[in-house]
């Protein structure tokens, strides 16, 4: 197919390049800045542009990767061209496209993207949804050409994965980041805690986590518990975090879902 | 060296495991249960038994891998052999044994072991403290042979790694299972979450996690927060915690240690 990609940030780069490895052609990449559009498109093998008005209509889908509260006004330029136009937003219903045009559609990345980090996109789950069944059938198809994990996923389902996204990846890493400042202020590096973040998240891969909670709270151990909030003392923000998060586990012990 | 177990759980057998394959020999496993005792003393080439009055004497370092608050009654009990002995809490000062013996230490390994998941030795940070230079350096060079990753932690270090290890690995955990529970309540699997969870950890393999710290409470996206915690309506904890995590990791933005 001909891909355009409006935007130039983390997910227009990946999925850039991910359909360019797969042979697909990338017409255009649209960015406000001209440096923005002139770099990814120079990888994609593509021609940079910073004008919405003028884009190639020789495109078969264009791609907004733009930020959420900007999708909407970009889409309103594309519908002229009478394209499939798909966004890439977790947290941006579908409507924000299908009120403007028939053609539209989602493609959610399930994924951590960063600019400098390459990922192997065939494991990055694709959501799919379309405005009708064929759109959606062919956002399908598409999908499958640069990720084995592909699902059907509905606005309301993705709202909600994205949420669920928020607590298996941001919230985690910000809690890597309290375990970094814990150790480095006793002297010790953050490099000793790296092998045990990749296990916990490496269990987890097949077990489900309330099979593999460890620590003090799902023992129910109150000594160790209450040592650490000892410790923790002078940042009440940080007991408050330790507080609520134990008794939640405790909480899911008793309710039976946990190791048992 | 000649190596006694005391105690046949995840610690006991992962330790054993890997002295055995680095060519120690381990002499006895000790258990309460004598099923345990030879379960493990059958796989490490050992024997079992449950009487730690008669220990066999012909055996270099005792390793006591019990719960927390039996490891001071059962060191008790082999400081009649005149043998070094160390344990494997990261929550226990040394002097839970120094008090007992001068021939004390503590050997920590900073993972999450389970039962039936395989882990590479080699990879997990052994923490090491002894009641003198001496021991220290003998458990150095002990836990050389099984580990690429030994360090000198003392008995005030090591709590506050024990704590770090919480946030790093037991927290995060927690999270997967809310994050899990929310994706199955929309009816999909989480399986689609395990790439993410993956990646994430991966991420701060070699970098620090305040520099790839994504999701919207870093961006201050207060629309897409707003949204999450009216998903999250019906469950105030959870809703607590989404606003308490959120709140910190602004802070910590605003702090200038973010994604700068």
């Amino acid at each position: 197919m001909r891909i355009s990609l409006i935007g130039s940030g983390n997910v227009a780069t990946h999925l850039g390049a991910a359909f360019k490895n797969a042979g697909h052609k990338i017409v255009q990449v649209y960015s406000r800045s001209i440096d923005h559009a002139t770099l990814l498109a120079y990888h994609l093998g593509a021609a940079p542009t910073t004008d919405l008005a003028s884009l190639n209509p020789e495109t078969d889908v264009f791609i907004i990767a733009v930020k959420d509260d900007a999708i909407a006004a970009v889409a309103r330029e594309l519908t002229q061209y009478q394209k499939l136009i798909v966004h890439t937003s977790g947290s941006t219903d579908l409507a924000a496209l299908s009120g403007l045009t028939s053609n539209a559609g989602v493609l959610y990345p399930l994924q951590t993207l960063s600019a400098n980090k390459e990922v192997d996109f065939s494991l990055v789950p694709l959501c799919v949804e379309g405005a009708d069944n064929y759109i959606t059938d062919k956002l399908e198809k598409l999908a499958h050409t640069v990720s084995k994990s592909v699902y059907r996923v509905n606005s309301a389902q993705r709202k909600t994965l994205h949420l669920a996204a928020v607590f298996a990846c941001n919230f985690p890493n910000y809690l890597y980041t309290i375990a970094q400042q814990l150790v480095e202020q006793s002297g010790l590096g953050f490099e000793l805690l790296r092998p045990l973040i990749l296990e916990t998240a490496q269990k987890v891969q097949d077990a489900f986590p309330a099979g593999v909670q460890t620590g003090p709270a799902i023992r129910n151990d109150e000594t160790t518990m209450a040592a650490h909030l000892q410790l923790l003392d002078s940042s009440p923000q940080l007991k408050e975090l330790y507080a609520l998060l134990s008794q939640a586990i405790i909480k899911m012990d008793n309710a039976g879902q946990g190791r048992k």
